[in-house]
């Protein structure tokens, strides 16, 4: 038979040890772990991991996660449809939703340019990006990617496919994080801080 | 609505997060992560899941996990059904066989005895062993527990239990783990590899 004497517990290791982060030994542990507690709590975590699968699609719109065809962002019509911001993956809405000085729309390009890992523009949703704003209606682009040699990379390359279009195209400020000490922040980061200088009261939340 | 604008999402982000180890931000990671394989890949981690809990039983004899009412080590009459190994967890069952040193049978206890977590020696599977070894069939119990706090105590008192049965009551071998210095070995260990020693030919895996 297999490793364990049992089909089941086999099974439910190998699916378990799929998951990022998690081998042999961890998904043995939750395995075991589900069986010590009541039945309910395995069965609800299984029907819920299935639910997901089977309930949870894209967005037609801006490509964010969704339970129905466009978001509920996208057709929250209190949202100012004239912007919009946009992110590498689904985790990056959430993180702006949650600083709340956000109430534009998002567009979700679903990874950055990376040459080395082999994920051109063809693979991300730029083509659909330039397409919305193509509509007009779009006033401005917020490009909030990372600060890293993709992000930057990948907003560069949206830059120039937006150059042409009537849009203001913007980029999330570089600078010092907040509770940073200057004498330890790095110089690159400092001369950028001094370079994109904010004028004093526009740097605080409204 | 939810911290994440979807029902879905948030329900299995939180029945992730009720495993061990794994808190919300790591169950958000898992969750996308689902999200962008295949449908099947999470389809079939949900199904394995809810099969494990509703297929496995604790096998009526020694309590090991089983797909039977008797585990297939119960069951397996080639094996040596006179001789005993008491083990705390079924983890420990999986790490005994696989030195495929012992041809018995097991008892899965289910835990130590424990004053501080409230754990008794009537929460153990204790009294079920005493009945078994009562059959007279039995003539050697191994007590295969940690060398700690709770594991000695919880071999003692099963040695007391066992005193007055016509059995053999051994221990598992206490000294050095194999690949360890003499020079960095703790006293108690040394102390009880010298009390405990062997004659030379008898350590070695036949």
């Amino acid at each position: 038979m297999n490793e364990f004497d049992s089909e089941l517990l086999e099974r439910a290791v190998t699916e378990l040890s799929r998951l990022p982060g998690i081998g042999r030994k961890t998904a043995l542990r939750l395995a075991l772990h589900l069986l010590r507690q009541d039945p309910d709590v395995g069965v609800a975590l299984g029907k819920a991991i299935i639910d997901l699968r089977e309930g949870i699609r894209y967005c037609q719109v801006c490509h964010n996660i969704s339970e129905t065809e466009v978001c509920p962002i996208c057709s929250n019509t209190s949202r100012d449809d004239s912007t919009i911001c946009v992110v590498e993956s689904v985790k990056d809405v959430m993180a702006v939703e949650n600083t709340r000085q956000f109430k534009g729309l998002y567009h979700v390009l679903g990874g950055l340019i990376s040459p080395i890992d082999g994920v051109g523009p063809d693979q991300l949703e730029i083509d659909s990006l330039i397409q919305r704003v193509s509509t007009g209606k779009i006033k401005e682009v917020i490009i909030a990617l990372s600060a890293t040699m993709e992000g930057e990379t990948t907003a560069f390359y949206i830059f120039r496919r937006l150059e042409e279009k009537p849009v203001i195209v913007t980029q999330l400020a570089r600078g010092l994080s907040v509770g940073n000490d200057l004498e330890y922040t790095d110089e690159l980061t400092l001369g950028r801080s001094i370079l994109g200088r904010q004028p004093f009261n526009d740097s605080f939340p409204s």
